[in-house]
């Protein structure tokens, strides 16, 4: 784990971070990415989505907001990515919500080589196949034991795990790292799941694994969180406040204040 | 009515409000409908939109950018919402602007038992066959007698009808409930208008009667705003301050806040 | 030039700008239409944007994320502008990332007359024929000589090329104007390229040509971004700025603090 090293590397090397993700995010994942040093862009035509990708460090795809041609494009894009060795980030946003998204999730894992899985407690047992209440795309709460699920998602899946909440535990099935930075303000605005596997895709570009990666995205990412939250009055200026701690967070102090275990 | 009551059964029960709205606004009123207490969930796939609804506590249907597949999804997730008594509300932005989004918010209300129809003066005009000026989406200026036109609409169209403007008119087709709460910067920032369908689905998820929900929706959102406007510099940072003025709503002092008439 | 004059005309008529642009930037390109004090419309169904843009002052074709409909939708808007005589602003985001956004573009430049055509340099670059380094949507750099870029682009593509970077160049293919307003903050954030296209199609609609009002727009963008720069403490607090000093910019003052050259 060397938060600061890649934060560093980010910043120097400003890696393109393809998205292809919901339509309820896009500024706001585009922002902290932006804020975090890398360079976003959006493009999610079928047209173009191999040709953007070759372009990029990383490829986040998010299916928070989904219809056939985005899921299409996902698969062109996701395999694009894995031919030319691009990490590729998914987040199944509400899967187990409605079949269309359970279904979907499953086939991009199916079809794609996905290097980082990022999702709530309850997504991420809806894909090994646990109960887990699912009520449309918040987290709702943490299911008992995600540690645990963090192993067992990424044994079976053949991921890294990434499973966020109160507590954040990232698993590569043999080792499994909780992170304890962050905020309840996170859970008050939309998007923030989302900003976490953008940028869990800017790390991808520049840690040296993807475990590494997935573990310094949610110190980096939980430390602006607990940065933003001093500040704030509410929702609004909380989420104002995380892209100016985004932008502010400083490499040489980062991993001093990671709360790992 | 009782606004305290609704908004403290809604931050206790949290209920999903699903909305197929457009694409300006989606994170604006996913944001508002969080910081209010509410579960959003924006979905639109055809291949979803019913699954997805029975999960929900109120649909909230904006046709502020239509294209085709969104309006047969729209339909799709009305009709379901009805056959479960899910209530439904209706935003028809920019209607009487272009012939399609007039010919589809009347298909909407020929085809969907809607609960409450949100807009502004030139738009419930429009619906009720009246001659209005309407440019684009934002308000223009309201309309005469909105009084008249609330309950006009209410009767002709079987719904009840929500008509905002500096005074805002409720009506049921019998009573009128006119509210004064809000502050003019609400018109100088996108997606306000919005925002109010997106509470008036939480509410509907929770008060005693659609007239009941619809009313404390505005007064909610005018209260917010009012609270909103007081450190407001501009626009910018009004709609922060919207957002944390939301979440700061207090239902025990929230009916005494009420201007009603 | 007269900013001043322009500005004060846009907030009296309050024009419609009609803008088919990318999904990531509509709330805030609409929301600094509006803090202008113009009225904006976004509308791409293919069924209504031939109806939309004919209540218009100007349109704007934004190409940041494209697909096949939404060409389309472009191509028949523009064609009905030029028809009745409204100006069209293109912005041709991330032309030179890949042959679809290129060719998209040259498609547009070719079926419409296009009155400003408002880019960064490797955009700009791209579409007269000049290597440039374009890597996803973000400006990476200004090109050598962008006063020659924009008299190359505005003789080649027969419109009034507006290149933005540190200093941005305007010319119609005689004169070139060079603005040095604005602020590094600029291009923290993402989307003020695209705000800058919207604004520009503000003046459009006010202004006494073109040139006039491509250079008043980005006067008016630059120094709302310095004003909005003073109080910033990151990206986050300079967006919510930016919308306030939008709002507050002052017709009497704004020729005055023009850096023109």
């Amino acid at each position: 784990m060397s938060a600061g090293q890649s934060l560093r590397r980010i910043r120097e090397r400003k890696p393109l971070v393809h998205q292809i993700t919901n339509y309820v995010v896009m500024n706001e994942t585009a922002n902290a990415t932006l804020a975090l040093g890398a360079l976003p862009v959006m493009a999610h035509a079928r047209e173009e989505v191999e040709e953007m990708v070759a372009l990029a460090g990383a490829l986040v795809l998010n299916i928070g907001t989904l219809s056939p041609h985005w899921v299409e494009a996902m698969l062109a894009a996701g395999r694009a990515a894995n031919e030319r060795g691009i990490p590729v980030v998914l987040d199944p946003v509400g899967v187990g919500a409605t079949s269309y998204r359970t279904e979907t999730a499953h086939k991009i894992l199916d079809q794609v080589a996905v290097a980082v899985l990022r999702g709530n407690a309850g997504e991420v047992a809806t894909l090994v196949g646990v109960d887990a209440e699912v009520r449309g795309v918040e987290a709702i709460g943490d299911s008992g034991d995600s540690a645990a699920l963090a192993r067992a998602a990424a044994r079976q899946l053949g991921v890294v795990a990434s499973v966020t909440g109160a507590i954040d535990h990232v698993s590569d099935g043999e080792r499994v790292v909780a992170i304890a930075n962050g905020h309840p303000l996170l859970a008050s605005i939309t998007g923030t799941g989302c900003m976490s596997s953008a940028i869990t895709g800017c790390f991808l570009a520049a840690a040296d694994s993807p475990l590494d990666a997935a573990v310094e995205a949610l110190v980096a990412f939980g430390v602006a969180g607990e940065d933003a939250a001093r500040d704030a009055k509410g929702p609004g200026s909380f989420h104002v406040g995380l892209y100016d701690a985004l932008a502010a967070l400083d490499p040489e102090t980062l991993e001093g204040r990671a709360r790992l275990s």
